[in-house]
């Protein structure tokens, strides 16, 4: 007999849009509340997620929300400046969070929101990202088992069409926490850290911004190192010119088979845009509210999650994490550690979650984890325009899932 | 009607074997003279080269040969740390040089190079490089053109078996020249900087020793910053495991289609061997002058050398050399500039080398060149031994066929 974890959405925007497959098919999991600023995608909700003896209500506002005594933790999924404020919130009301990456725009920020979790006794995680994705925990896990001695050198490269997907104003504007630094680069620098296995220790970085018309960060290129000695180089580029999917059998970002002659195909969508407003309201018409309910038609997904292209070079053999699996390059031989093919994608992110409100086992992904890394990608910005390296300070805490220095 | 170069060999061992299907075979050169201690490889190339007219004399001194008058230019293929006095002899005898990478072993080294061949009036080039390979040629070309933009951003990434191939013991000792760094660095390095057309200015990295049995760097991680605000991110493994000649639809190095299937031959062909004394001999085996002469029966390779997985992100377009062209992806289509087959390998050698001798035009792969990309792989040796970023000091000098800063 499970006992559900029943879950407040606060920000039913394009966040929740990406977790909504997990969250209405996660056995563990029932959505209960909501609060969002747009009445119909309150409407939609409530249409949506209502059962009998199980209402979901959706409210205008958090303080609504946080009112609602059935709420155990809320997933706070609103625009990232508003992060911060919104964990004080909650956590003051009480329920446990789960707050979408990137954790927040600044350090103190981050510090702040871990304080007012442990003020109230309540778990805080952060999530989705990447790092959540049942191949790199799969490779964590065969790190952790020493068969393959040390990771020593990380590559990661994930060329998308990230800065031609419709966006909000504030999306192009890095100082509002826009660019590819911030959104993407908390899912690659996530995915490394928990690759690595030891604290990181030092970034340096370039940024690039290639597009005159997109003014933020749409491209960058960073070293890490870390305390054991191990490295990695990390590149992404969202300008939708070479795609990495390539390296994972055309496997896409959420797992599905994508087609390979698409070719320029979120540049063409966006050509047809000539304003900012007329962006914003193309990237309003995929809203939830506005188009039309996915619930009850989700694939399956053939394959996991993931994140571009990985090789983890450990001692004795090179770990790639695949969308089906681990491929392990050991001396002698190669083969495939295969994952199953997931019931619902991005389980692991509600596992997670329920494991800590429920059996109050520690988060990986804990607030601590969190601010380790938006500390990186604020280090990638600054070391960009220093043209320094910069030293990290924030990357010793422990991490109690997956074992030290996380 | 041509007059082809008259080229001597300093040095009948691996790297000779290396270039000996374009020495042999390009028509713009003739091998009229050699040195080699070796007893069987001199007498080989006396047999594999003398001509009617135009007999190859083999000596077992570098003396004797620069006394071969009939010698214009002489490609110097000793062992690393012979380099520096080789190319002095050489340079007072008034012969034209081609020395192979790494040019030398310290900067000071390469000063001295540099110097004997202007106080002589003789070219000095350093090479075969892959820099020379056509796919980076044609990408660099591309790349001037100006249609793409700058470069800003370059991903190398090369997974070999470097490592388990047969070795004589200096090759294991980074002190004598050893190790991928000297050994394959000074390939990636200057393929970078082609790709980059701009002057390097730091480079921050971290080295591996993966495997005692093998006490010298077999893998490293590198970033690269350069003046116009581009950065590459390189990254080397020669303990043979994952394999990127997967990302070049698996034509190897020389251009030459792999089997996929034949996962770990070097290291298993290594294993039956277990001392420093068989290791060289096996390696011994495929020497010139002992292995059966491949005069004749050279096969024309399926496309070209390469160096690995590389992708350079312009302002406008990503490039990625191929080992049959280019790949370009624009913001509309992708498409595959061909290049011919070719017809002999590494021609550009000694395309490049003719050109300087015969109609002075200086060559891209200048002393000042090999200079510069030592001084990057030396900074890499520096900075992982320091873990501070390396600044760079001998990227600046002019190269005057490609263009500005190289």
């Amino acid at each position: 007999m499970t006992d559900p974890l029943r879950l407040g959405v606060v920000g039913l925007g394009r966040a929740f849009m990406l977790m909504l497959p997990t969250l209405a098919q996660h056995p563990l999991v029932r959505l209960v509340g909501a609060s969002d600023p747009r009445e119909e995608a309150r409407r939609q909700f409530e249409a949506d997620f209502s059962r009998p003896h199980l209402p979901a209500r959706a409210y205008a506002s958090l303080e609504q929300l946080c009112a609602d005594e059935r709420v155990e933790a809320l997933y706070i999924a609103s625009p990232h400046q508003f992060h911060v404020e919104h964990v004080r919130l909650a956590a003051q009301a009480g329920k446990h969070i789960l707050v979408e990456k990137p954790m927040a725009l600044t350090i103190e920020d981050c510090q702040a929101m871990i304080d007012a979790a442990r003020r109230n006794a309540v778990h805080l995680m952060v999530g989705h990202s990447h790092s959540f994705d049942a191949p790199y925990l799969r490779t964590a896990m065969l790190i952790r088992s020493g068969s393959f001695g040390r990771p020593r050198m990380i590559t990661a490269a994930n060329y998308t069409d990230f800065l031609y997907r419709p966006r909000r104003p504030e999306e192009l504007d890095t100082s509002q926490g826009g660019g590819v630094v911030f959104s993407q680069a908390a899912h690659q620098v996530d995915v490394v850290r928990l690759l690595a296995a030891s604290a990181a220790r030092s970034v340096r970085a370039v940024t690039g911004r290639f597009d005159p018309s997109r003014p933020t960060e749409g491209a960058y290129q960073a070293f890490l190192t870390f305390d054991e000695g191990a490295s990695a180089t990390l590149t992404y580029s969202g300008y939708g010119r070479y795609d990495s999917d390539e390296a994972l059998n055309w496997f896409g970002e959420m797992g599905r088979k994508r087609n390979p002659e698409s070719y320029g195909a979120a540049r063409r969508a966006l050509a047809k845009v000539s304003t900012p407003e007329e962006e914003a309201a193309l990237k309003n018409t995929r809203a939830y509210g506005i188009a039309p309910s996915a619930i009850g038609s989700f694939a399956r997904p053939a394959a996991h999650n993931h994140f571009g292209h990985i090789i983890v070079s450990c001692e004795k053999a090179d770990l790639r994490p695949m969308a089906d699996g681990v491929m392990i390059y050991a001396d002698d031989k190669r083969w495939l550690e295969p994952l199953p093919q997931p019931a619902v994608p991005r389980a692991e992110v509600i596992d997670e979650l329920y494991a800590a409100v429920r059996k109050n086992v520690p988060p990986l992904h804990s607030g601590e984890w969190g601010m380790a890394t938006l500390e990186i990608c604020l280090g990638i910005l600054e070391s960009a325009r220093s043209g320094n390296e910069t030293v990290l300070a924030h990357q010793r805490a422990r991490g109690p899932v997956l074992g030290g220095g996380l």
